[in-house]
């Protein structure tokens, strides 16, 4: 039996370790033959393979990334992409198809199954949104490197007397910038899921810096003002002539300065957030999920997806896992207000 | 309403921001007073109390340790132990209290509990061996140092073709070294559940060397080998004529370079694993039982204590927590096997 | 005898370690009394202090930032400044005082020294761009930081196929982008004091992609292309109507995605590089460098600074470290090249 | 022209950078082929070889370790030792010889270039104990890895209201335990350049006891107490009645502990201190080292070695490094002592 393995979408910390179980585990018992597509969904479109075996995996627990390199290639918005992807599978003479992404590649993964093909789906995200699994593989490691940003800068705002607003990854759900805020001991957290209230921020960043402290913001990139999101909508044009469309971090530490003079700057994370070693949390996930992956495919599970519940590794169907995104439950935000001095 | 708190057993990182989240939060809504009793039992027995405020529980987020202390002792081995605990607490002015610890000290406060004083549990120890929840505070962090140092020995071990066995914490409970070893990538994986056939890892070590690699292997320091204890207790002679007795890590070393003729050698992790700066999740962890433990103050909640399950905060009686310890499932073992190639 | 201590200019990790050296040292032989300016020049024109003693700079080795507070007040750009950092001296009752900075902080100290007040410099900069030393304090760290961003954007890029720019501080010397472009192993590094050719940029990073490798560009802040500065200099307005101006990581990560066509991102580290816990070796730097100011103090070496030259510390004037930027000899630049495949 | 490379005696972090620069700059101009001797000195006295090309140092500048292995073979020990590399080297048909090593490794250089034997020498250990250069590769490292070992246990030590002693590698000379106590602020620092006085250190203790801190003491592996070494071969007891021998730090707590009743633990690095990633600071030093080694070659300065001296490379005689250890001179161990409270 010959399987296929990609990796679509974002890349994260712990793919590796997740392509690296997988191997191992298919080498067990009646072994499996594994092959790798290249570039997520491109692979199997584009007929680009690679064998994947026990010495492609040696040295990789520790690599961010993925071997495998990944894209944004999306068959389901090209003509015929499922039944494309579907020949390329053939081709490749694959029986089986493990698929690790987030949302997207899950959800081509959940459109082939429906299609009758064996697919299997492992979840990951740095985002942290897919629906039916506690937590996805990367999220732990960029919720750790936004961290470590918020403890960075803090030392600079108490010296200087300034805010300091660090705008994290999350486009849809906070969970990168809830748990970082909390760790990092933020005095606002803005998430998607909560329009913010400029006012009350600049009024909360006000009274911290009345006590003599420097304010900490942290903000998802998706976070939107109340009112709406035009306010965000303006394109701007830069330096150089390219238009561009400042970031709410920008937008929120402009607002503070201007409402409380105190100087006050954002710093971007970006692609920072998604790269380098993983934490032991994410290659742990990450082996764990790789190898359960194998097992569903040996028990010939088709349409389902490998989960974290609790501290096992369970099913659950694919359309549980892309029905609808997993955002911060408001009593999970509450919280973090909780903890507002 | 005032509440005492208290932190008993081995320090871990994770702590002081369950303090913190309990000062911040009980000075919401309709305030309790909060004072801390310094190093666990101690406090009560001995009437040692300070005062706990918003000022003591700046920039400690990062700080490992506790900054009420921590001690061994334990009421349950005294005279009249839970009788005295009681009294202090009144002494103090105690309408509650929030015990923060592992299989001990949460042991006392259910006892505490049983004899009807107002008590609210908090579960923390790096060896994650508290049932009930789905994980502890400060385990997580213990993982990554293990972690950290299994990479670390790798690099040594692999330019000098050496073995290397690192023994990490874990008596009767095997899950750091079972996740560090995931994590790191140990070629073997010795835990208290599971006794070891030295054969076994002897020859598995012997395997890699075979393949040009360098074995690495962590060991719980509560693994037995097959056939009892015993092995552990002969003493014997180190290499200068010196006769000495190591733990199960020395002992595994010696085994390993006697039996395979590879240079091997033991490096014990000790106390390094339970201090220093907590990871994001333990901030995260310890911030949310903090919150959570106020929630069950306010509520009368006596008798439970707070309790990860999937990404929710929720209550358990005491006495599921310290009725047995939590140990590695064979079906999680068997994963760490599973990934051997 | 009284001694005054100020930090000035931007913040660094390891300026807590000189400060708790400085309290230490005063506290040995003839013990001197130390008092600290909050906020860089602006403690003594504003007649702003502290007390500085021992319990002040206990738990401040692993601080980055300044326990002192800093500003970027400078008394040479004010009518009769430096006259009234002296009378402010004089009011507080200090005999002496000890300036830690960088170019600007120990400018201001060198004036005071020609004007007879009782001064000794002690050189910090992230930057690393004084003259009369190895290194300032601050500076490994900064690098360490730089480096471990490259490091992530690494595995992102390789798994994506893309180019990323790295913009790191260094407005008028490029210590960092070379240090932290070396160590990070960049396949191009641009400096102030090299204005570089675009069209070797772009070629070198299509060499890097057509061996299927991702370019990894670092550059320092006050990088300018060959040809002058204008290109860089074009104001844009941002979302928010704010008027603002696009970095030159920005610039060159445009150029190359346009030439090139592969997708190429700019990360901007910001003050990032700035803040959090010191490595050991600024740890070690900084208290060595606050002893030594001491020592100084006590010869009354007046319109010195002390300074690494190998691994010992020795004193030179002030006027040698302000004298002229310290920027990267042409030889060192071309390591870099090199290095280059 | 073929050049040979070997990297002799205890592994370290930087290695894979000089090796990495040798073949990249070897590239450059008139080319070099570089062929690797595996494990030191072994290589050449077996003849064991390989190619060492640029696909070999892709990806290995955070990698700790050497590529090329390493052993602690000295031929020096050996009858015709000398004329058998000489022989190794040109059956391999090798024109020059870069050796990257500490004092027994360039020991050897030294010999063979006495010999005729065209050698350059590249400066490594983490114990930075060779004289001619400001420091070796992998010292850097080292001490951030012993630096972070002391901030973790500082944490326990705290909580606990105990003592640690964490012992530190430095058989002959005490930088890593001079350098990671005072970056982690140890309230002793031993080594074995100055016998110590064990009442004194106990005493110590004591006092930072009365204040209410924990005591910390860094302590190298080859520290030895005023008196003579006797003190250290005793066989002692432990506390289940086992006879045991431990190292100096074992020694060094059960001291503070009898004496001052003070629960007292000691912490054994080993193995942790040389492996894992290397600190940016370290990668460019190899970086700089292996540029200029072949630079070395390429002028045909044999018998010399690369050396920093400020942050220049320059080069000095073989003879010179290895003439005799660079050890801690009285006058950086009195800025420990100046620090003391």
């Amino acid at each position: 039996m010959r399987v296929g393995v990609l990796t679509g979408g974002g890349d994260c910390p712990g793919l590796n370790a997740a392509l690296r179980a997988i191997v191992r585990a298919a080498a067990h018992a009646e072994p499996l033959e594994v092959i790798g597509f290249r570039d997520g969904w491109r692979g199997p479109l584009d007929g680009d393979t690679r064998p994947l075996g026990a010495s492609d995996v040696l040295d990789v627990l520790d690599r961010g990334g993925t071997l495998l390199g990944s894209s944004r290639t999306n068959p389901i918005s090209m003509d015929d992409g499922i039944d494309r992807v579907r020949s390329g599978l053939v081709a490749a003479g694959c029986d089986a198809l493990i698929a690790i992404g987030g949302e997207d590649t899950l959800g081509v993964a959940h459109a082939l199954a429906e299609a009758g093909v064996a697919v299997v789906g492992v979840p990951k995200t740095i985002d942290n949104d897919l629906s039916a699994t506690d937590v996805t593989i990367g999220h732990d490691t960029a919720v750790a490197i936004a961290t470590e940003a918020v403890d960075r800068v803090r030392t600079t705002a108490e010296s200087h007397h300034r805010a300091i607003v660090v705008e994290v990854m999350g486009r849809h759900a906070g969970w990168i910038a809830l748990r970082s805020g909390i760790a990092g001991g933020a005095d606002a957290i803005l998430i998607p899921e909560q329009p913010f209230d400029i006012e009350e921020v600049v009024a909360r960043c006000a009274r911290v810096t009345a006590r003599g402290r420097a304010p900490i913001v942290v903000v998802a990139e998706g976070a939107v003002p109340q009112g709406g999101e035009e306010v965000l909508t303006r394109a701007g044009t830069d330096a150089f002539g390219h238009v561009q469309l400042g970031g709410v971090g920008d937008h929120v530490a402009a607002e503070i300065g201007r409402a409380t003079g105190v100087s006050t700057r954002a710093v971007v994370l970006g692609h920072l957030q998604r790269g380098g070693t993983p934490t032991a949390y994410d290659r742990v996930l990450g082996t764990r999920f790789g190898l359960h992956a194998v097992d569903a495919v040996r028990d010939g599970a088709w349409g389902s997806m490998v989960a974290l519940r609790g501290d096992e590794i369970v099913r659950a169907p694919l359309a549980d896992g892309v029905g609808k995104l997993k955002t911060v439950p408001p009593e999970q935000y509450a919280e973090a207000l909780a903890l507002l001095d």
